[in-house]
């Protein structure tokens, strides 16, 4: 499984997944699911991706393949609208190409993406894409999306960022949320790769890598569980009839 | 969906169940999935229910028909154990009965249940039965079981409780679960029912009903929310190198 989580603010996007891969118990591995594309100064675009690794790593390269080609890509589309439909036309090529039924043996070859960033000329935005190829936009009302394994984490989200929260607040809520997550769920792992970007910049930032050993991480984790552990002792009992 | 809760602990059990029952978004209504048997004095059997309605409702109702029988039936089992077998039992004859292939359209007819108590000459304890109609006991490691929608309310009980919460604490976690469920998920809702079991007491409590209008319960919603709020403000904000 997998967990990741894109946030659209009047400040600007916070990405960030896990890297947990696992087909079964006994096959658990590392790879990045947090892929930034772009050109400084012109555009950034950040995929996220959840489901079928297959699919979306070939959906990965394929993009990144023509980068350089003289067809539609990454670098020239208009649009973060066509990006994402780029995206989403990708995947199914990838997966008309490697979905033959009698090769499947039943296996699910779909997945998910979060495409996030700005393209000079219009504002930054935040799609999330179906296993069916179709998308959504984020909203004012609606500022997050989740990707894999998002019901454990969905709450902390749910309470406490809105449209103008800060990238700070934002980047704290989701890690809290991953953390939430992680100790709840084995198939979503450490480490994090985590990508903040700064509405109208035009910067295409490298991201970060958080580690399990990670000081601040492993700081904001223990402050959180003992805050919670704190404010469970303090609220009052409850009342008489509830025990009876 | 549903959401019930079953705490086995030293001092007792703590049961909170949801009372809302769907059948997609336009049918929505309200059915009790707490149910009590027992003798004062002899013995407490708990019941919680998750999964189609028409077949829990099923096996409630025998197994309630039954109490005045000369078989086998929860007032007369020698132990918790036997309970659980008999509730897995008439859970199989009732989908036996109704799961005829060609009327069911595909329909899943199963559902799970807590089955939690206390039968005079053994310590109190508490089951899962899964769709299948197998069974685990809750033992100390792992001293709670969840049926229904339960990944919403998962972090704040994998994070406080233990086999030595007291029965107070166990309750307001569990409280504490069910708001976040409710918040982050529309098919889980009030009202609560919640029963508490003194361990030894072999008292049968009715147990109480939380209503949306309950002053406690949105005393501890309010408080929880603003404690989670002003410790996510607390929070160190991320160093630079996250922001890069």
């Amino acid at each position: 499984m997998t967990y990741c989580v894109g946030i659209s603010l009047e400040q600007g996007l916070v990405f960030v997944s896990d890297s947990r891969t696992n087909a079964g118990v006994d096959h658990i591995a590392t790879f990045r699911k947090l892929h930034v594309f772009g050109v400084p100064g012109e555009r950034i675009i950040v995929l996220q991706t959840a489901g079928n690794l297959a699919t979306s790593q070939s959906v990965i390269s394929l993009l990144q393949q023509r980068l350089n080609g003289e067809g539609v890509n990454l670098n020239n589309v208009p649009s973060l609208y066509q990006a994402t439909t780029l995206v989403s036309e990708t995947m199914r090529e990838v997966m008309a190409r490697d979905g033959n039924g009698v090769m499947m043996q039943g296996v699910d070859l779909s997945c998910s993406f979060i495409v996030g960033g700005q393209v000079n000329g219009e504002a930054a935005g935040l799609f999330n894409i179906y296993p069916q190829g179709n998308f959504i936009a984020a909203t004012e009302d609606t500022p997050y999306f989740q990707i894999g394994e998002s019901k454990y984490g969905k709450p902390v989200l749910d309470r406490s960022l809105d449209n103008s929260s800060s990238l700070q607040h934002a980047l704290l809520t989701a890690l809290i949320s991953f953390d939430s997550t992680i100790r709840s769920n084995l198939s979503v792992g450490m480490p994090l790769d985590v990508l903040v970007y700064n509405a109208n910049s035009l910067q295409v930032p490298n991201g970060f890598r958080v580690t399990q050993d990670d000081p601040y991480y492993q700081g904001i984790r223990q402050q959180w569980g003992e805050a919670l552990q704190r404010t469970l002792l303090e609220l009052p009992p409850a009342p008489g009839q509830y025990l009876g």
